[in-house]
């Protein structure tokens, strides 16, 4: 398995968040073909706790593209509606922990760029599905998933090596069905990581610090229409609701316990000029740097959207179309991470920690596990990248992948012992 | 009884709602001079439907000086804490219908003019309690009403002549708690007047439309302090809920089916920059050209107000202060008054209707009195006025005083048969 | 020419405002062959004095509608970008006074029924046009238009004959560039009129009063996107700035003078949850009985509009998209119309007035007459309707189109002499 | 000079800012007593650069207490309408730099506990002035700069000590107008301190951190008063403005470069139900973790308020009511003070700093002091507290008071050299 031709064969056909049909087929064949058991579709997600599923259509399209692409049919069927989840286990010779490794799937709705001087363009793996990119380097965490698997079928070790490869992380949308689908359930010792952030090539930190905790609603008004001149009183106005609440979530307190976030980033109601706005749409978030404290935020706004609504006799409802979490990463598994980087003389730096100040469902994996008296850490390991995540010119410095790769089997020989 | 010399006194004596403590005891002690029987105090108003009632100090300061200046300390006792409503009936020789008719008795909160044109100052009957005023004429309406009280005794009717002296009509605030103590429930036919609005003198009208209905409403607020820079997230804070109230319903949606009205007159609270407020107070009114429209608009207006509290977090306390609806004059009692009115030739015009463009609560007896088969009627009785009503120059021309006498004795004839 | 075929074809074939292609060739086509001398395109309208002019997209799919089924290519190429006015003129036979006739010809963006009981489809005129309609009887005014200038053709008269086909007169767009070009600076009296409305066939009325003024705007505010958890300060929120301008326009007083109404009727912007959203697009109106509380009103949200942007740093660009203004009937050609229509013994009732109730932009050309000592009315021409206007199931009661002709004529007939 | 009994005549006797007419005159005195040259008044203040200057009637009341309590009459004549600043300088022997020391008189709004278990009502030295509370310790900071004027009288020393003494801190109120006569312009080094805070006794700490920079603002909002009923369009309604504004304040966005406060704490407006409100008064502050993001923020903030009331048509009057900097201590200082701080066995306890997390204007002096070249400092010293600062029951542990004086003696030795 070539790391870095199978990194720009996903970057070529990049999916974004749960319709990873393509990716998805791709990571069972290749975990199957290498003697794993592999469980995929309904088996590794509970399809009602996915956030912001897109809509049918959407998910339609990405699956014909996929069958039509010659996607493994028999896989691509468990799949269907966007259940894009695989989990891999490997047995060990003899008894031992179970460690769970995770790599995420998914594109983001961007264009990418044409540019003479961005690589990917120069050398012939843009992106093949106009207005997807993967613009956030999963495209290398899911190849570095795969070429580790194969690593691993080398290894003598004890105990179970499990793999998670979770769709839909952006927007926190992913995680949480296969947390609540019990797939960390067994885990003693869980391992995440991301590439770039502000870490250049040759840096890693063993564990992550100012996770945001955070939460993305989609909210429907539903008012009644009325015909604006000649009978104003016998409607009700779903875009007064929606400006009332706009104008209070935004209002909210400052929290004297850490920073917080909230925006309404879209807002759209109403049909014509002369009539009485009847429905609306809004989207929004909240963050905080703690998780109880987003949790007050959300209650907050919650309690402003509903009388917002109400006091215009609208009704109103609310989805839950991302979240994240925060998380602490377990000093025993980051020093061993630093530890284990520093035997890689391509890593020059190690360090115990490096701020996020972003949001990540992995959070989600990470408490459970802890809940259960396992551990967990968020590594960061540094590649120096063109442009800034989420840019129509991101890209990664490739020689990370194989370095990453090592990294990881060096952990897993530590831990399955 | 000179009446121009009574109403000079009670212009002279100006007592604003709930303390017309001086007025109503003497004019219970006229009326039981001149062998009515008269009810006062609690006998004829339900306190707890007391709209608006004024601060237990503002009450005592009143009450005090009524006993000072001489006022009968028996009839005083009784009308404690503002019970200042008096009825009084005058039984005819045979049997025969109810006829009532009402007096208003208030003054305003306003400081009379000391300009040397100002006729009560050029003529020394000024207001001597600084601050009240009798700016609406009401003072011709007692003096009015005890002299047609005198005249009475003097004419042979059958049936029951019964008077009616309320106090608190500005604002509202009176009536309706006469209606519940059930003064008006044997009444057969109901007349009430005013002196003045734009009608001048030797114009009268039988009757008047436009009434507007409308509703005062003072509101409490109460959240939860905190250190706007140490806590601000501990705070619940009042003015949030007290701003989003009054934006939105001031928003409110115009009727098509009539004008309706909304203010938010005041709006107070707060107690120092660096504190999270924790306390508002708002006093604001609605109003609708009929009564249904204003009863759907104060339940938008509650609405308003409780959701935009519970946002919040706060309570919310709203209490009615002042309340008047609409009426219809029975077209019965309006000829009538205009076929009188002919009969004196000091009336040189009579018209059957003329509109108030205004809020009454005398609108309350008149619907009691209707919904029990009786009849009602609302008089404009010109008087060419030195300036509008509830300006510091406001006077009328005394000329209208025995005339207007002399038409409600005519139609007390006319009805009493 | 057969007026009911006519006005089916026209219904067939609905064209929305300013994309009235294939409507507009074929009037041209039609008053050439009758040996009127005709004028369109630039001719007779300002171009930048029309309001709510669609995309180039709508213009072009209709244009080249039009040109696929044959439209007369030459005048077709004078109509690009929307000059789909038409004025047509006819010389008497010696010197007079010139008289206009207006007729409107645009469609609706309606959905027409598929119901069997619907007439046009019943007997198969339908909208071939998916989406547009002629829901308001306008193919009726221009199949009356093009009959009645044939008529005149066999007529002898004096003076000059003007008739004038507007485009776009729903939502007040068309009228103002035909006024700005000078079509009506010679006319001595104008005679505009519409079907239906709520009079039943054989009822008419020689004037109508009660036009609504309004206005309709097209806001668009533009601020600065940032990333709303990693520098919320950068962004210039367009949403805030919406919200606010939204609560604060419902919030205008409501006015003393007469009846006012207002509108925020869409508010549409931002793009994702995680972005300070950096543009917002508003539709409103804004109405009133007159037209100086319309200017008033207008004067007042434009301020808020203005303030509310500036307050959060955003750029406010407002375009009127809609206009109307009231006017009032000339009583001498009211009633002139109302005589002519009784000496048409189909015609059964004449009224003297009507209100309408709504907006129309005829009113500016009336104005316009009227400023320049002419005279003018607006007549409403009974006709049993199956649905209210604007309804997907509205139609006519056909057998008003030849009556309405020969009305036309009478009074034309009377003018020219 | 017995300094507990000193410091206790002062908490006896507290005086709110600009009206610490008798602690002034007594500290005048004093200095003048012990040989110093004294200024005040006019002479060390720019009244116009005062912030929240308190009413006439207050300030009056004040005057007219502290002369018929026996104050010097021609010192307090100097200071009549709150100019109660004071600077001492003593010469040393030679030449050398000049050292100046601040400290702050002034006395809180605040009703003083009446409980037997608070020790100034136990021991009998509870506020004589009922409402007014040394609740922030300013009377000990007062008793030590006497106390160590007259040690420095004993010391021999080279340049020139100089002493200020600040009215109205709190709130941020007196230091600009003492900054913007020149009061510290030739001064080479300053120390600062308070008491207290949360550090016990026994403990110091030689500078400080996280001062919060904060602006309040007094506004108030003019319009036109109408009848809400008769003609509220006539109306230009303040409490419209003044909520939008509020709403929008509050919203305005958090700031990704350090905690931010916005809070309106006061909005008064309206007289009536039935009128259009015409003013309204809001107090508001801001605050940040920097002086420049407080400085956008108070920008923001004021586009606010002017655009919420020219959006109504209202007038907007701004006025700065108090104002903080935030400010960085002076290494060299601070590590002199703790080196100092060691050398007295009482102080076992020795930080290099400590976060305030309040606002201070003492930072406005040290601010001014650092732009010319000189250093400044801010410590404080421990004293345990009996409730928190603010508090009714708040008092300060006795025994620091000669510490403090041997802690500032020792700094003024080293520095005056």
């Amino acid at each position: 398995m070539n790391i870095v031709e199978l990194r720009r064969d996903l970057h070529a056909n990049p999916e974004v968040g749960f319709t990873e049909f393509r990716t998805a087929t791709r990571v069972v064949e290749e975990l199957r073909r290498l003697g794993y058991k592999v469980l995929f579709g309904d088996e590794v997600m509970r399809p009602s706790s996915r956030r912001g599923v897109p809509s049918v259509e959407q998910l339609t399209v990405a699956y014909e593209r996929a069958k039509a692409e010659g996607a493994n049919e028999e896989i691509l069927a468990a799949m269907e509606g966007g259940l894009t989840g695989v989990v891999a286990t490997l047995e060990g010779g003899g008894a031992g922990p179970t460690v769970a490794f995770r790599f995420d799937m998914d594109a983001l709705p961007i264009v990418e760029s044409h540019a003479a001087d961005h690589l990917p363009q120069a050398e012939g793996f843009r992106s093949r599905h106009e207005g997807s990119m993967h613009a956030c380097g999963h495209d290398g965490h899911t190849a570095i998933g795969l070429a580790f698997a194969e690593t691993m079928t080398h290894v003598n070790f004890n105990g179970t090596l499990k793999l998670i490869f979770q769709p839909a992380e952006e927007g926190g949308r992913g995680a949480v069905s296969m947390v609540d689908k019990g797939v960390v359930d067994d885990v003693d010792k869980l391992f995440c990581f991301h590439l770039g952030l502000d870490l250049p090539i040759g840096s890693m930190s063993g564990g992550a610090t100012d996770f945001l905790a955070s939460t993305k609603l989609e909210v429907r008004f539903k008012g009644v229409p009325a015909h604006a001149a000649a009978a104003p009183e016998k409607g009700k106005n779903a875009l007064l609701g929606a400006a009332t609440a706009l104008l209070n979530i935004h209002a909210l307190p400052r929290f004297s316990t850490g920073a917080t976030r909230v925006n309404v980033g879209i807002l759209e109601g109403g049909s014509a000029p002369n009539i009485v706005p009847d429905s609306a749409k809004m989207v929004l978030e909240c963050r905080a740097a703690s998780y109880e404290d987003n949790q007050d935020l959300e209650r907050r706004v919650r309690s402003i959207l509903e009388h917002s609504a109400e006091m215009h006799g609208l009704d109103c409802d609310i989805a839950v179309i991302g979240e994240a979490a925060t998380a602490a990463c377990d000093r025993e598994l980051v020093e061993l991470a630093m530890r284990e980087a520093k035997e890689i003389p391509f890593f020059t730096e190690q360090l115990e920690s490096h701020p996020l100040g972003a949001s990540e469902d992995a959070t989600f994996l990470m408490r459970r596990v802890q809940e259960q008296e396992g551990q967990a850490t968020y590594m960061i390991i540094g590649t120096t990248i063109a442009a800034p995540h989420h840019n129509e010119k991101f890209d990664i410095d490739e020689r990370i992948l194989p370095m990453a790769v090592q990294l990881l089997e060096r952990i897993a020989r530590q831990t399955l012992r």
